[in-house]
């Protein structure tokens, strides 16, 4: 195999995941006019076909729109701000009002069909449906890639690697044990979502803490509204009526307002499981890793895909400067990246899980940490700046390049 | 006994405990004209000669000043700001600038004093050495104290019992177990505190959070400074030596700032316990609880004080409305009191817990969870709100007496 391989292609950069994340680096990459190769596992159909909630900040629509991708300004919502409902009272955080920014509901599915039309429209070399097997000689100046495609297996080489693949991520084992370092924390509880036929029950999300648990109440379309409330992680959704569902959502978001959801079939039910993780460090030798191939976080606060497009454009600017300077003894510029990205990652880390922890109910937590959460609640919406800097961890903290560069 | 006790002398108010709550709630009753007693089991000699730190919200310093008491405004320490300190630098929070408002230390033992000095100028009626043995009648519109005085066995009937008896309440014991709902928490480290002989080290108080645990640096006179570091609840002050005590202290506050602490001979040491715990209801027919026999705090932020304090205020408040309808009919009216504190005793219990958690290393916590500590830190400081919030409630979120009362 080594001597059928001898002949390999030569590329500069293989981005290894054609999720968001992997195909905005192809687009900020062929704008510049580097030569790359994106290599995805799945085929677009099963990407496509996989529903993923999103909630976009004002940066990563920026970054979208800067791409010239602007049908999430046409059909996403645009949302001004969210509620806190707790003791089954509304509290509105007026994201606008507090930080001059606001967020996009936004499915995840759109922003990869957007991205992935556009590297199409654009001549964009994405392989799908190429299974990277070895990842080879990342401590040399050339490294390359073993890719499986179509029953072929081919190796593609190049002059940096990035692994765009996600939270199974490939890529990220090739950290050597040495010098990998990994954080990570568990969470005691998982989200039930379910997309219901249904018109909206509220104007914008409801993250809702209640005695009963956590319920967010979320939107998709006139007809569906997506909505989760916090279960076991091992529950098993199958196991649920579409009325077990509907009652144990009612009673979490009840209260003397009289709020109640608006009911309808349920289509689609799923478990999302919660995880903290990050493995630092996100450069070794001549491979990077971005997004959740690098760090992961639990759905609470939508930090997830916000946090990939963020480590895009850092990298994208890191590769630049690289590129340009077009000299190998510059090796370390590239530790820039991880320097300027950790900024940003840890401040989503500690946000996801604040986020998650004051709007949960930890199984077997005592009454003072109920009502100590609670307290917290009301302390932070009965301050203006305990419900601006709640917005501003929530619309992503501003400016997205220039922040982590101290 | 109770054939001795039947001419019982009579007064409207006894207030168990002349602490600075006690003894607060005194002088204000005295001012309205209202016949009390106080009882007390130390001798005032005991309690001026126990020593304890004090940091007081400016409300509290405004009550003191209302009551006649302005010692605080020329001999504490105003201070406008507070650092925090964390990957070994200082990061300022001005709480004038933030919130307009600022704190003064100033030790508890001398507001026991300027409080215990007013009382007996103006001739109050404060018994220390009685030690209450029983409290009778609770549920009749005349319950009665039951007290020993020099070896004397005394009764004293009332209207209204006040238990301002600390938090080895004999008062809050008697919330009969079917009424009596109790929320705690438990933290497993405490402070080892010291005063030393040096000058001060920082101009205003430091809150370290460091990779061997927390410190505070705080100040005193200028002569002398204390000082505390996280420890084991079961650490033995005893065990450790002046150097070993400086070593500890130096290594927590190290950074490459070059801030150190000025040395000198460790004079006093102690093991101050961590305990978070709310009782409620406040009332019990005739008897109102207030401070440390209510709810105890940790002592990072110094709510303690400030919030028995806050307790008298509200608690005055009441009674002079009860008082002046003197009607029993009205008997509910009591019950205002408890509504109006648990707003502020919650609000005070999640800051009290959550600058604990923040700022102490948890024994056996992740690489996670200390990173998402020093995160948490960094968006705080970062942020004008951020900063806000915490002076916001660092300083006691304004005004007493209005705030509870929705």
């Amino acid at each position: 195999m080594t001597g059928e391989l001898m002949d390999a292609e030569r590329t500069r950069v293989v981005v290894v995941g054609g999720g968001p994340a992997g195909l905005l680096l192809s687009h900020l990459l062929a704008a510049d006019g580097v030569d790359h190769v994106v290599l995805e596992a799945r085929t677009r159909t099963e990407i496509e076909n996989t529903h993923r909630a999103g909630i976009l900040e004002a940066a990563s629509v920026q970054t979208l729109v800067d791409a010239g991708l602007d049908r999430v300004l046409r059909e996403g919502d645009r949302h001004g701000g969210i509620d806190l409902r707790f003791d089954g009272e509304m509290h509105h955080i007026d994201l606008d009002a507090l930080t001059g920014r606001s967020v996009w509901l936004y499915p995840q599915t759109q922003v990869f069909k957007d991205l992935a039309d556009k590297r199409a429209a654009d001549g964009g070399d994405v392989r799908y449906g190429a299974r990277v097997t070895e990842v080879l000689d990342l401590d040399t100046a050339e490294p390359s890639v073993v890719y499986e495609l179509d029953g072929v297996v081919r190796r593609l080489r190049a002059d940096i690697v990035v692994g765009a693949d996600g939270s199974r991520s490939v890529c990220r084992h090739l950290l050597p044990e040495s010098v990998r370092r990994s954080y990570s924390t568990e969470y005691p509880y998982a989200w039930f979502g379910v997309i219901v036929e249904a018109p909206r029950s509220a104007p914008e999300l409801v993250y809702t803490a209640s005695e009963h648990g956590f319920a967010l109440v979320s939107q998709r379309t006139p007809t569906h509204q997506r909505l989760y409330f916090q279960c076991s992680p091992d529950e098993d959704p199958a196991g649920w009526s579409d009325e077990q569902i509907w009652a144990e959502l009612q009673r979490r978001v009840a209260g003397p307002d009289g709020f109640a959801l608006k009911e309808g079939p349920v289509e689609e039910r799923a478990v999302l499981r919660f995880r903290s993780s990050v493995v630092e460090p996100v450069r070794h030798g001549r491979m990077l890793l971005v997004g959740d191939a690098a760090h992961t976080v639990p759905p609470t606060g939508a930090k997830g895909l916000n946090l990939a497009l963020a480590d895009v454009v850092l990298l994208h600017d890191v590769l630049s400067t690289w590129f340009a300077r077009g000299d190998a003894a510059h090796e370390e510029l590239l530790d820039e990246y991880g320097v300027r990205a950790a900024h940003r990652v840890w401040r989503a880390q500690h946000f996801s899980a604040w986020m998650s922890r004051m709007l949960h109910s930890h199984p077997g937590e005592s009454g003072f940490e109920a009502r100590r959460r609670v307290a917290e609640l009301r302390t932070l919406v009965e301050s203006e700046a305990g419900r601006r800097f709640l917005a501003e961890g929530y619309t992503g903290w501003g400016p997205i390049i220039t922040e982590g560069a101290k």
